[in-house]
């Protein structure tokens, strides 16, 4: 699988890159399909937001198309872009001099089960806690650790993605997915001004429901919106949306707002 | 300046390490002198306990044999050990058979002006707060974002460190540093179960007042207990002991605890 830091094929990086000594940066996880980048006008758009939000001046004309070179080359499967802000010194002020460097990085396209899609998947009720930072929140940035804590609660198969709430109880997202929420009609997603990812697949479907006339709701979304919820599904950019089946002692069905979604979802990722 | 991956001398880490991908690992930063590591028990304790925390196994015994070789070869200056998950697939479960990676590097001793410990310093106020995070509190991990926010919020040399309160308005530490305050003779710092770093100096100030027969207390602080402070200083185990003179419209004079504590630091750090 090809991999490439600032243009050139190489599979290793500066050890004074600030994205391992502080997880200075941002990335996109990116579904390639017929070496075209999927959903890419939309990654294009957050990625150029975490690094305006971050200050880390990337060139994002020079991103783009080297995600389109990379996706030629790649063929099918996924590409991670990841920006950091470059190399420096010892200590957390950036050097002036400080280039901003892009690294990509192929990888197969994830063999998920077809039952994933189908009949949903059950949701792991995760004990680590999203912590609320209204600074980075929304941001697909490096800083991954309660994901990572997040991932390692579960090993049994059983569970295809976790529940993260936040410090306060709130119902945020999967571990690596968004979540959203049906009741009485509503597209609901939680609001993610303190916590969480922001994700493409999120924005888009979003987008979708309200074109299909669908209300939608960004809110606040409190264990209670999740038990009382007619459907529950979950998205991002590279599975498009696996229904939830079930979480704890609760059980769903899959619904018909989330089949119409899955179908708009589908076409988006198979091109 | 030198700089090793697994004890092999290089300047560059594998690409799909996830010490890059998610600020999966611990870091030490340890003072050395004459070729000899300071305070290394204290970092050596504090590794393994950020270790064990994440559940990275790294082999403590070579670490310490690493550092030990590391030290001898700078002679003097900053090492800094990053220890990492090591290498994974793309993903947030780690691959069973993932290495932990060690990464040592290099750099001259900074070079601080003699004022930061003589007459102190003045502390900005950064906006940028700590999230409250249990899990993760403590721990010297690689997840550091908001500390570069928070040195990004003054460039003024006026100010050699920030005071970082968290999102309920505690007063926490500096931005690479810990706080101290003196009230009515007995030694402050934070309780620092929700968020910040437990700095080695610290740890190590807080004994040796005791050794001393001062009264310490790890506590929650307000801005109150910063505002009736009658000494306040900055620590950690690189430049010892800085007294803060100045923050915001409040100022205080170099205290006698504070200057004890400084000859303290002084006599660990000059060997």
């Amino acid at each position: 699988m090809p991999s490439w830091v600032d243009g050139v094929p190489t599979d290793s990086l500066s050890l004074t890159d600030r994205g391992l000594a502080y997880g200075d940066g941002v990335f996109e996880t990116i579904a390639v399909k017929s070496s075209r980048p999927l959903l890419l006008e939309r990654h294009l758009q957050r990625l150029a937001a975490g690094c305006s939000r971050l200050s880390i001046a990337a060139d994002q004309a020079l991103i783009h198309n080297e995600l389109l070179s990379f996706a030629a080359q790649l063929g099918d499967g996924v590409m991670k872009l990841i920006v950091t802000r470059g190399d420096s010194l010892r200590g957390y002020a950036p050097s002036p001099q400080a280039q901003p460097r892009r690294i990509l990085q192929g990888s197969p396209a994830p063999a998920y089960p077809e039952t994933h899609g189908e009949q949903g998947v059950k949701l792991f009720a995760c004990a680590t806690r999203l912590s609320q930072q209204p600074s980075l929140a929304g941001l697909k940035h490096l800083n991954r650790l309660e994901q990572v804590l997040a991932r390692s609660e579960w090993q049994d198969s059983t569970y295809a993605e976790g529940l993260m709430r936040d410090t306060s109880g709130r119902v945020i997202e999967g571990v690596y997915s968004n979540l959203f929420l049906v009741k009485d009609g509503v597209l609901l997603t939680a609001d993610l001004s303190r916590c969480g990812v922001a994700g493409v697949m999120r924005a888009e479907l979003l987008a979708q429901a309200q074109a299909l006339g669908a209300a939608t709701e960004v809110r606040d979304l409190q264990m209670a919106d999740l038990e009382h919820a007619d459907e529950v599904f979950l998205c991002n950019s590279v599975y498009g949306i696996w229904p939830v089946n079930g979480f704890a002692q609760l059980n769903w069905s899959v619904g018909p707002l989330t089949r119409k979604l899955q179908d708009i979802a589908r076409a988006l990722l198979d091109v």
